[in-house]
């Protein structure tokens, strides 16, 4: 009889969906489900739900099973597996999530944030296999951000490294909901640089965007920004190049204290394709120490759209200790 | 017989003077010795008084000698105690440092980056020794910068992390000699700082400073605005408090990616005392993720005028693996 090849489990845990997959020890989701979080009803309900969904991708066996990985929002604690305060749980508090799955699976199991998955998920599976140290930099509503050194997530002090987000790069810059200016957020997550296209799409009447809005009466978002650039519109080609070398200034500022001058960049806004990319590393070396300059890499993220099942599988691959 | 003292040889190799001290284990340097590089004359010249001073605090005896320490300017390489292309050191390529040493005393012999002695130094003797990881800055002509995690001194993936100084606060900010535009050593090195004040002075013909200036007939300096400020002078006060803030900006977007809170700050300009401290940790505060707000802590460094000595002795107590 032929070894059975292993997998693990890898559970996205959403405020609305769950995601659940079976990942084999290649990246490859071979099983997957999709349950509704039910978070309104609280962590009971919540737990059930990702039970069912890991029973779901378990059920049809032929796998030797590695161990479960969740990604969780929120702040985690480790050791024991537990989840604190995720935003939009209502009722959560603390719950030993880990301890709850072991009981259920008598399975390895691992918890980590989310943020921290999607780094470890690149660096098992994605574009930071083939890198020591690198920078996870994920654009969406927010700009998360993830630090690896030697092939370890560096957590800081109290767990909450990695904001590169919340990096300033003009400190007179605009208001950040995290309380700071010129955060880059405040430049590339998505609502700041619509919000920003707005307002000066006001004097750009000509715009390709304004006219795609105005016929096909849809709203602004980065994939239509997106789409006016790539059919050549000369105001959304300056708006992408401006947001990359801006991206590019804070990688500069990463770099030159880290001495990590490599980056992996993944999410929606990454979407803006090449061009991004070229303003990015523009950007970067632009403003990055002489002898570091010929260093500087910046690739994209690989794990696309699966990239939260995926993360938590790799936890399971990934060495904690 | 009583057993002999331990102590460590500190060499702080600058431009136009050796320095070397005997230390003890505790920090108090025994023996002295003040000595010209005449690096003007190339190398082995160099090497000549390195050895001439490391002989002259250890001929009297009486100390069981636990090796030596030696802080260089330049780039080292660690592992051989090579030293590279020392700025100001005219000749000098590459210089095997290390070997040399061990082949003339026959004790172990530690070579690093004259920065790094320095943030070791606080680590193993001064106001880091309390703190598991910490951030140094050096204020002076520029802004050094030193990165310790897990009492251990953090070099990034070529040996140039820790580059503090040239994280920038404002993207579009004063041309810094690095390149970049904006870095926190435009605001805080002292001839960025005084170059400003001198500018702003020309609007402020009524501060004592200009009145100091015209009556003694001395240049501007950092400190000199330190006196005016001490004597009460408003415009002086908010030279110190524009420029502790302004650190305190950059501190906070260190300690938002890295999350680590603790920063130990020395050099010239420090000595704006308690008034720059309460600045930086108001700068700071406000710009921090909240998580980190209430764990931020900036104190002084310890080690002074003999920060060089000492932090080159250091290198001798300091675990290098």
């Amino acid at each position: 009889m032929a070894t059975k090849e292993t997998a693990a489990v890898g559970v996205d845990l959403g405020g609305t969906s769950v995601k659940v997959g079976l990942v084999d020890s290649k990246g490859k989701i071979v099983r997957k489900a999709v349950l509704d979080t039910y978070a309104e009803e609280g962590p009971d309900r919540v737990v059930k739900q990702i039970k069912k969904g890991i029973h779901e991708v378990l059920k049809p066996g032929g796998y030797k099973i590695k161990g479960i990985g969740i990604g969780s929002p929120g702040v985690v604690q480790l050791k024991d597996g537990i989840v604190e305060n995720p935003p939009n749980f209502p009722g959560w508090t603390k719950v030993k999530l880990g301890k709850k799955i072991i009981e259920e699976f008598k399975l390895a199991s691992f918890v980590d944030n989310d943020a921290n998955a999607a780094a470890i998920g690149e660096l098992i599976f994605g574009a930071g296999k083939k890198f020591d140290s690198f920078i996870m930099i994920t654009l969406g509503t927010g700009v998360g951000g993830g630090i690896v050194l030697d092939k370890k997530l560096f957590r800081g002090s109290h767990g909450f490294a990695g904001e590169i987000g919340h990096g300033s790069i003009d400190y007179a810059g605009p208001q950040c909901k995290c309380g700071s200016y010129g955060c880059i957020e405040t430049y590339a997550g998505n609502n700041y640089l619509t919000a920003r296209v707005k307002d000066a799409l006001l004097q750009r009447e000509d715009s390709l965007i304004t006219r795609i809005m105005r016929e096909e009466q849809i709203p602004l978002t980065p994939k239509l920004i997106s789409r006016a650039m790539e059919a050549g519109d000369e105001f959304a080609i300056s708006v992408v190049d401006d947001l990359g070398r801006k991206l590019g200034y804070s990688f500069a500022n990463v770099a030159n204290i880290l001495d990590v001058t490599n980056f992996v960049v993944g999410g929606g806004v990454a979407g803006f394709g090449k061009r991004l990319f070229t303003a990015m590393e523009a950007g970067m070396k632009e403003r990055v120490g002489k002898s570091l300059k010929s260093l500087c890499k910046i690739v994209p993220a690989k794990l696309k759209n699966e990239a939260g099942i995926l993360g938590a599988s790799a936890l399971v691959y990934y060495k904690y200790n």
